[in-house]
């Protein structure tokens, strides 16, 4: 044979759950679930021999008895949990991926809530038997700031007709990422923290680039947080454009902007604490 | 000829403007514009005779234009402006609708902020010249109540196998409008009140049905406000349906949810002042 | 009281149906269908008594027995018999909307299928017991006329800064309804013919305005459908501008072109047969 | 220092192109183009020095500059002239990555185009100066077997309560990914078989996992096309599940159903020939 099976996986996606503490007080956690496992699955490829699948309903049905037999807290915990169940007990199954977004709401009353965001919370726990990694986020965060950002002194070729700036809008929408070195950290008090950092850089940030705020960003996180070894952040440049009004005869010091769709720029990096233990690189897609 | 032309309109649609005010605090307003207009324009129609039609990029400079000359303070002054405009200076225009979305954002510092949500305030302004219609509202905003709904005593018929409860979780995605008596609202005031009363109604509703909240919703606003003198909600019911966990030897006391997406009952509903003047049914679409 | 419940509505939307015919040669129907009734409903808003309603939950379990018992075919023949069954069948309910939509997909076997589309067949029946509305439509149909277009002669005002041409990209994605002046219509061809023409009028048409091309669709299929009576269009202008290239010393004779997203214009028109049965707007909306 | 910049890269994302080819018949290409480099850029991140950051405004106008001077024809070749242009041309990027969507049409006239789908047909071109990696693709090809599909013999455990199936509908949106072994395929030839290729192993195999048939669908393109070296795949798996009509004393012999949007299987897999020259990785996303 010249042709052969590469890297796989399967697993269900987006388990929709909604779990209720109840007492005087309710409380509510709303997720998105997410199972990707791998191992020896060349059976089911190969010729349809299903006897390593565990079936993505089975897992579905896990979250939820999960859910109700041991709570989920927060949700690195939860992962933990998942994950290292499906590798622990199915023999075929060598590595599990399990992603988790959560929706935040905020309280009304003694059983009442209402959606905050857009910004959502996210985790994805990765375990191979052996080894375990912990990856916190945040995603749809959006965030601006209406001065104090400039771009000049960039490199130029025919195609260039960007006009220099001194004060321009800077908006991103936040996706974060955040590597434990562990798997024991607070999560909650991580995320809260982490997060805040974030945005603290973003916003105290006097930026010449959207760049140097990614930058900023991410050492900001590692520099007050010893749990976390590496950030990850994907910012797109969600461009306002300053309308001409000259046509009308009236000027536009920096007050009527269009907010622009697409294109946009799109800005990524990473921010490391020097000898980290590496990544397991399965751990951050999905 | 037996063939005519009918109603019909033409406009700019979803005209992205953000207005920043620059002073020791930067304020910043995010908006969605979108201009119809109608009248005498079966020129454009019938031979391509543009005379009466100001294009739908005037349309969109004057949005810009507006902003900067005036600024825009409440969404429902920006939009009178905006349709009495039209109407006022374009002989061919008869009638004007300006549909506006605001979305919300939270102060990070003097000149950062966050986008909060997902709710989103919302203005529709209708002008013919002789009457003015606002209409004021808000969607996306998302509810939950964790317990105190009930559904029972219902129709059945051979199509019929859903199961009475006492308790289950009661969810919905709020779209809501309200009709002005007149013009000269307090705009704020008057929507930061109508939108906590309709939060405080589904909050504090023990509900027999969805419609019995609706209306609970629509009769708190108009009860509380009057110079709102009708009011129109569409209320997704955002099924959370409990998990059956009884295969996994578990039992699930209202704690464990499947939160689906589709598909999903639609409750809509107009609750109205008794003897409020009638309304312009041109300045609630769109 | 001063507070009095007016219009409203209620069912399940977004059921989404996949029906197959089974044989030699398998066929597929793939729907997405809405219901809403309309009747004695205050019981249930103003006391929560539900003795008058008829479970969203029953609605959906009535698609799907009668996608069983009576198949499917057209989906106005679909809608009709649904729409009849809830008013014919509950007491409490005097009015019934019925609105599907049908997803296109191509053979590639004899029970092998592919997505085709994007377009969309549509159709939405309304029965109040003594009347009955059918319409038919089309959405999602995307159309782009790459020259034949131009736009000029148009109304100015000091806001007016846009350039009269002569030679433009027309581009558009067609939401189009159209009423039949009675309830036996051949559907599928009567739908297949309606469409036709308007993507002929839509072709043929030497556009001096988007306007013109409207009119002329809905003219179109009136003239060639005499079980039509009127046609709805939402046509947005999906504005595709001419990028200047002069800076690179590059000329460009309508060959570049920066597909823009917002905003956009926004025309919307009805054609109509004179004399026309009144339409019952109801049966237009949702 | 112990903090330090890791992987990083920027660029322009979703350029929306669409060029015109005029002639007796005219050609239109649409196109959403997104650019991303990687080089020496620490300045940028560190300190704001930007002097080696070439604008994404710019990389903006030299995709539709290029559209002009050299024409588009097949989006891996445009690719391929725009990826050597980044890194040829500024000294400080190293690496460029383009990533190209192109949208279909059908044509209705000479000058006259529908937009066909939804599927989309895609490539990315990634060069590092040395080395050159073209993938080509598509993405949403939705394709369905009313039958022909089982799922049974899977691995059970306690949370496990899916019933074996011997016929079920079988339905996915492929997304695929196919990497060229060099950089001179004919492009359109070996897109247009690829394709059909996969789709006709998705019609053929007898399914008894959806793995089965993603490990058909690979094998098969790369048995057909020596020019290929490794196929991708992500298959969600858009569950059908079949109405339980007893309630109502209908059977339902496999002919209604419930499509389901969340959650949903989701099957990943690469197939590849063996001893094919190693994968860049950082050609494969984005």
């Amino acid at each position: 044979v010249d042709i052969v099976l590469g890297p796989n996986r399967y697993g269900k996606a987006e388990v929709r759950l909604v779990r209720v503490t109840r007492g005087e007080l309710h409380e509510i956690t709303d997720l998105n679930v997410s199972v990707a496992l791998a191992g020896d699955l060349a059976g089911s490829h190969l010729g349809g021999d299903n006897a390593h699948v565990l079936p993505t309903d089975t897992q579905k049905n896990t979250v939820y008895a999960f859910a109700r037999e041991y709570g989920v807290d927060q949700i690195e915990d939860f992962g933990l949990r998942l994950a290292r169940h499906f590798v622990e007990s199915q023999p075929a199954i060598e590595r599990a991926r399990v992603t988790i977004e959560e929706y935040p709401w905020r309280r009304l009353g003694p059983h009442s809530f209402q959606r905050s965001g857009p910004e959502i919370r996210t985790a994805t726990v990765y375990h191979d038997g052996a080894r375990t990694q912990v990856v916190s986020g945040v995603s749809d965060l959006v965030l601006l700031n209406s001065t104090g950002s400039e771009f000049h002194g960039f490199a130029r070729d025919r195609y260039t007709t960007l006009a220099e700036t001194t004060d321009r809008i800077l908006a991103t929408s936040v996706t974060a990422r955040w590597r434990h070195g562990g798997v024991d950290s607070w999560w909650r008090e991580s995320y809260v923290s982490a997060r805040d950092h974030l945005v603290a850089a973003f916003t105290e940030t006097h930026s010449l680039a959207l760049q140097q705020t990614l930058y900023a960003m991410g050492q900001r996180v590692l520099e007050q947080r010893p749990e976390l070894v590496e950030v990850r952040l994907s910012l797109p440049n969600k461009h306002h454009f300053l309308v001409d009004l000259a046509p009308f005869e009236l000027d536009n010091p920096g007050e009527v902007f269009f907010a622009a769709d697409r294109p946009y720029g799109l800005i990524e990096g990473t921010v490391q604490r020097d000898g980290a233990p590496p990544s397991m690189e399965e751990a951050w897609s999905g």
